[in-house]
């Protein structure tokens, strides 16, 4: 391990650089038209390529565009070990091969626990009942005509999310340890429309969220919340919802976790008191060191992680680099991220570019010299409420490890002399 | 058609609701649970469906995601008679399919010269040649560790949008009208720092940008611009750059005609006076009435449509109803946008919603009741210049009707009692 002047110096030499005017002059060896760094012929430069000599293929060759043969390693993964059955399964976004703040309809991860439903829109209905002046039934055609339709970008997290980590480290990569965390552009309406339609009655207190697929998935939901900043919506990234992401209808809960966003949403009910259903009894809930549990553990407190380099994307080049992570919190908006190369003995912030929307993804740059050495990469999230990303150890002796919920621990990245990167824990 | 006075009353029932504080309540018909909106029962709610019966398909069915089948209609399309040649050809984006206000990446339009080039990014270059300190040649990797990696969000609009408009009403649909604008989150670096890092002479006052199909697509742009705010992009909404959208890299020039963004990105030359491609002389300029030619007419100016109700999006249902549509501007961002349903006679403003940033596309609704009368729809867009958006006849009394491009004139929908739309123009 590199020493902590030496590491500070690696870091500071970009700013330097700024300081003295001379950011951007000489990052790269110059190099004539024709030449390679290496100084030899390049054919990628001489030769006149295929592309540059024939005609591609036109317009209608793709009336619904996808990425190129060259992207195919961009794709969601699952873990064999972890999802066994394919059905109740999870996949993971491929965090290191992304940018921005926004996700890919394409990439988003999914949690299944009865498989992707398919469900025809024509035959879908949204159901209010319990608690109402009026029980009502709408189609997707009566939603798409309410007043006050919204658009407003939210991540959403898996409580489950980094949750094989409250034991150590364990799994290889960004994608696997934190790639159960998706943003996007939802376009709906706010919930609070269609149970102020309805009319809530005053003992009203909770609402009971159910989705249509064969699983029978149900959440409770504090009436507040739902009234606050729920929406129902159709649409992410512009277009119709996907299929695995809850097509035609599916609720939006901005800043909890994941699995009360409710897929193939078919019913809300309004009721007096929580449900206590399967999924906030004997799942979803914090098994502590002392056998209780916490439940209702609804907020995703700010997190973050360094996506590049990690060990699915080594360093591949001494000299500039582009260190970059993403951050979010529950809580507000992500208001400054701090990075560390020597495992959490010294920080600097890192450039935040892209919006900083409440409740959604931040994007976070550090612009970097490598010379070679090892380096014990750390980020750490603020958020606007005030709260610091804690550390791992700092979260396991309050909440023990039983459970393979809400950590949101500092994740620590080893870079060796080579570039690769491995996950590691640093006490 | 109308009277004013009915149109006025039509459009300002729901801020009646509102300002009574009724709004919300009432807007639909009661129905119980078990029963249709008609009062029989209906089978959508009171049969199990088969996504409720039987588990779905599990997560390694699509690595990369799709649209849901029942959305099979929402795709590019192409006109047949204007686009004989595929290859050199063009597709437009379903604007009204679409909501929010970034468009997917399977559905931005596109626009050719040689047809789609796929390119090896292993074999890309980009070249920086002409009047500079240093001539440069970086592959991909290179680009990708510069410092100063950005995130933004861009319209791009095809110069020659609602061309075919010039001469009339011609096109029915806004897919077809107004369907080669999208608005994408772009990843990549400012051109600045590469002509920085070359070190561009005294006397260079212009850039050529050249793309590596076999078009051979090059344009002028004046270096001010080139340093102001064009990026090199790699990345568009988080993900890698279609290879309709120039895979692997492209220019961005934030505001301007889009034939300028340049695909493919090859090459950068410097030079002290414009190049005067054919990309720039024979297309790509203004022919007046009196035989003359605007030139190096870039800026894309302040433009709205309403997507819906539209020709391919007709009204379904009397009563209340959702009007959207999306506004752009090359000279900063969209200030207000008004919406008039007698064809120009009143207005009244639209509610903005979704982020409104400079050069980036803004998305506005207004929620009425409609009552089974025709409307003659218009949307006008303000930017923040303080410019408003003319008709088509008064841009036409200067520009004349020889040219196809820059025709940013307000855009009328027709709706007839049956709820369906047709492209008209009001004297």
């Amino acid at each position: 391990m590199m020493s902590e002047k030496k590491a500070h110096d690696a870091l500071d030499r970009r700013s330097f650089l700024r300081a003295s005017g001379l950011a951007g002059a000489g990052l790269f060896a110059t190099s004539a038209p024709v030449l390679s760094q290496q100084g030899k012929p390049d054919p990628a430069i001489t030769d006149v390529q295929d592309w540059a000599r024939n005609l591609g293929p036109g317009v209608v060759s793709s009336p619904y565009g996808k990425p190129s043969e060259f992207e195919k390693h961009v794709i969601r993964r699952d873990v064999e070990w972890l999802t066994a059955g394919k059905e109740s399964s999870v996949s993971f976004t491929p965090l290191h091969e992304l940018d921005g703040v926004i996700t890919p309809n394409g990439l988003c991860f999914e949690r299944h626990h009865s498989g992707i439903a398919h469900v025809d829109p024509a035959k879908h209905r949204l159901m209010l009942n319990g608690l109402l002046d009026r029980q009502m039934v709408f189609t997707m055609d009566d939603l798409k005509r309410f007043p006050g339709r919204q658009n407003r970008a939210y991540f959403l997290e898996c409580a489950a999310n980094s949750g094989m980590e409250w034991r150590g480290a364990q799994l290889n990569g960004c994608q696997f340890t934190h790639g159960m965390v998706h943003n996007v552009w939802y376009t709906g309406i706010p919930l609070k429309t269609l149970l102020d339609e309805a009319g809530v009655k005053t003992n009203g207190k909770w609402i009971l969220a159910e989705g249509a697929d064969s699983s029978g998935m149900t959440r409770s939901i504090p009436l507040d919340k739902a009234m606050k900043d729920c929406m129902v919506a159709w649409a992410m990234n512009g277009e119709a919802l996907r299929p695995e992401q809850g097509y035609p209808l599916r609720l939006v809960v901005p800043g909890w976790e994941g699995n009360m966003w409710v897929k193939w949403l078919r019913r809300i009910e309004v009721g007096d008191q929580p449900w206590h259903a399967r999924e906030e009894t004997s799942k979803y809930t914090d098994l502590l060191a002392d056998g209780r549990s916490r439940r209702f553990t609804w907020i995703m407190d700010a997190k973050s992680v360094i996506t590049n380099p990690s060990p699915q994307a080594p360093l591949k080049h001494k000299g500039p680099n582009v260190l970059t992570g993403i951050a979010w919190s529950g809580r507000g908006s992500i208001t400054r991220v701090d990075v560390s190369i020597d495992g959490g003995k010294n920080w600097r912030t890192a450039r935040m570019d892209g919006p900083s929307m409440p409740l959604s993804m931040a994007r976070f740059y550090v612009d970097f010299d490598w010379n070679g050495q090892e380096l014990l990469l750390q980020s750490r999230a603020m958020d606007s409420s005030g709260y610091v990303q804690p550390t791992k150890n700092d979260l396991r002796q309050v909440r023990g490890t039983n459970s393979i919920y809400h950590n949101n621990g500092i994740q620590t990245w080893l870079v060796r002399a080579n570039g690769e990167a491995e996950n590691v824990e640093v006490s």
